[in-house]
């Protein structure tokens, strides 16, 4: 239990308890999830000892966000190789388990790769267990430092586009230290210019169906002491028209070869909002989302979701008499048929940058972005 | 009870229960009112015996939408005045109850100058509360027709803009015949294109933070056996990027003299949408909506509304333990602050066309706006 999260920094974080930890009680190692399908309401642990369960709980959202989900995917396959389960099958099942961060896949990848590997080099099965822990590890304690970076870059970009100081933020769904090893991706540069003094507001939108914003941001927001509202994602368009937004900053899901960002549904009608109104709109994001093997947007696949997130709302804390199959209230007509995809597409054209651990990108170019890529592998090989 | 709703048309209204209609019965004369926040778990009726009663019924939207708060109100005045309370103070008490409708205040004001003009010609209390009551009803039944009208005018509009047929239209919050005398006013057009064959699907916003789109508008189309697909209000954006719009149509609570349109939030972002993908936006109202005394968008008194509405989600149709302030089911931190603007104002520039009963104004001028309010004083002086 020596390595429970990677992250050591001075700071409180939002929450004692970490998204996620690996532990090795008595009987046999586990993976523990803070469940976030259960917040702000309650903090509940999900235990997972397989594979299928991990599954179970990235599918139900319990643990999500695409650096987290990186995170999970390669402790997933360490799981299954210390319990001696077969480890292909479970980094198939896992790697395919939600279809558009692309980060689950690389962790998911990175492990095995390192299960394989020491095989290959004659290790037996509990040593080729231990090196995709290791793997695993090194990737938990990477995307925390990465997270520290990203906070850094994205900090003193918004300094020379916004030079007086006094920032507001729009920020979409959830993108702190639920969905990192460290402090997360947009939020951890609004958590830094918050303990500079230059966060004058964080404008969280909602973020249906699912709520993260209002739930999980606004969660974080409040534990981190900043100056914080609530907003239900139309209501955007009216901050905009009042010039009380200074810039957006949202996460990514998949960043393909050209620039075009995947992120949480929403994201592209606020990308077309702050252009209309000249806001900088900003992507913050590791490399390891960017996916140079995706030449563009047309070419991601979005994931869509029930209906029944749609028809009906959530209420996880709150045991309802006659729940529908979703788990929440229903509020539209029965047999009402929803569309509800989980992500959109930003094109490149409307991102003004995108922020990496490795530094910005602005303007937003095939070249750019693979000049960036290309300096995080010489790190990595260095 | 003889005139208990104004609508006579051919087609099988959505419901069997109108959104409002007056009775008289022995124990004296009542409004009665389909509960809207009930809707579509249940058909509750509100019967309102003085204005008071009617006041909480409009705050609470039990009763909404911008004509059928026309309405209300000169009943809430007719109804004070049958009953012997002090008319100008039920009045000013229903005209004040929600700021943005320009339609409440001039209904209400109709029933008054009624009432006041048979008391000048010498008439008792009596003659002066018949007086208003049928200006009630005549508002009630011009509202129908107009509601006729605009769907005729808005018809052909759709026809002249997208000659192929076929029609995939996009509509927030709730207009039919829930906010109407008739079959109300974008949710009518939608309605006669359905008619002829020419409605490929209805897109419907569920319109947060109160779901009039997923609790009303779904409720209406079902009914009337449209094809529709409800979405959250910030997938439209991924809808236009798919192309899968070929028209944005909404309702309106007022419209200022340079034809910037006050109506729902979230109005407004798929009014930028739409522009940046080319797509006509369209807004469907009665010139009772058109307020020339109101010289512009920056003018609009925005009414903001309680928190609560975005920090709990709204299920009255459940019973819930541990149910807040609001009724609802807290989503958000405990003491999170909320920016809830109930309306948004969309300006002239953004909007493809007006239509009223008395046709489209397209382009949207102050001049060409003006004129059609004229033809209607004209029609209602002739």
């Amino acid at each position: 239990m020596a390595d429970q999260y990677a992250y050591s920094g001075d700071d409180k974080r939002p929450t004692e308890i970490p998204a996620i930890r690996w532990e090795e009680p008595p009987e046999g190692p586990v993976l523990v999830l803070l469940d976030q399908t259960r917040l702000p309401a309650e903090e509940v642990e999900l235990v997972c000892t397989d594979a299928p369960a991990l599954v179970e709980a990235i599918r139900s959202l319990a643990v999500r966000g695409a650096p987290l989900l990186g995170i999970a995917g390669a402790y997933g396959v360490a799981l299954a190789a210390v319990r001696g389960f077969d480890v292909d099958e479970a980094a198939a099942a896992l790697a395919s388990a939600r279809p558009t961060a692309v980060n689950l896949a690389v962790g998911v990848r990175r492990a095995q790769a390192a299960h394989e590997a020491a095989l290959a080099k004659g290790g037996d099965v509990r040593q080729a267990a231990a090196a995709a822990l290791a793997a695993a590890r090194q990737l938990h304690r990477e995307d925390a430092e990465a997270s520290g970076r990203m906070a850094e870059h994205g900090l003193a970009l918004l300094d020379e586009l916004l030079p007086g100081g006094g920032h507001r933020i729009l920020t979409h769904c959830n993108t702190g230290s639920l969905v990192s090893g460290g402090e997360g991706t947009a939020f951890a540069v609004a958590l830094a210019a918050h303990r500079v003094g230059r966060l004058r507001r964080l404008w969280v939108d909602e973020t249906r169906p699912l709520l993260q914003g209002a739930r999980l941001t606004a969660y974080e927001a409040a534990r981190s002491g900043m100056a914080y509202t609530l907003l239900t994602d139309n209501a955007a368009g009216s901050l905009f028209a009042a010039g009380e937004v200074d810039a957006v900053l949202i996460g990514a899901d998949r960043i393909t070869a050209d620039g075009s960002v995947a992120n949480k549904v929403g994201s592209y009608p606020l990308a077309v909002l702050a252009r209309y109104h000249h806001v900088p709109f900003i992507v913050v994001a590791p490399v390891t989302t960017v996916d140079l093997d995706t030449a563009d947007g047309a070419s991601i696949e979005v994931e869509q979701r029930p209906g029944h997130e749609v028809t009906e709302v959530v209420a996880p804390q709150v045991p309802v008499a006659g729940a529908e199959a979703g788990g929440g209230i229903p509020v539209a007509p029965l047999g009402t048929q929803a569309y509800n995809p989980a992500f959109d597409v930003t094109p490149p054209e409307l991102v003004t940058a995108i922020v990496t651990e490795e530094g910005a990108v602005s303007p937003v170019t095939a070249e750019a972005l693979a000049e960036v890529c290309g300096r995080s592998r010489r790190v990595a090989a260095g």
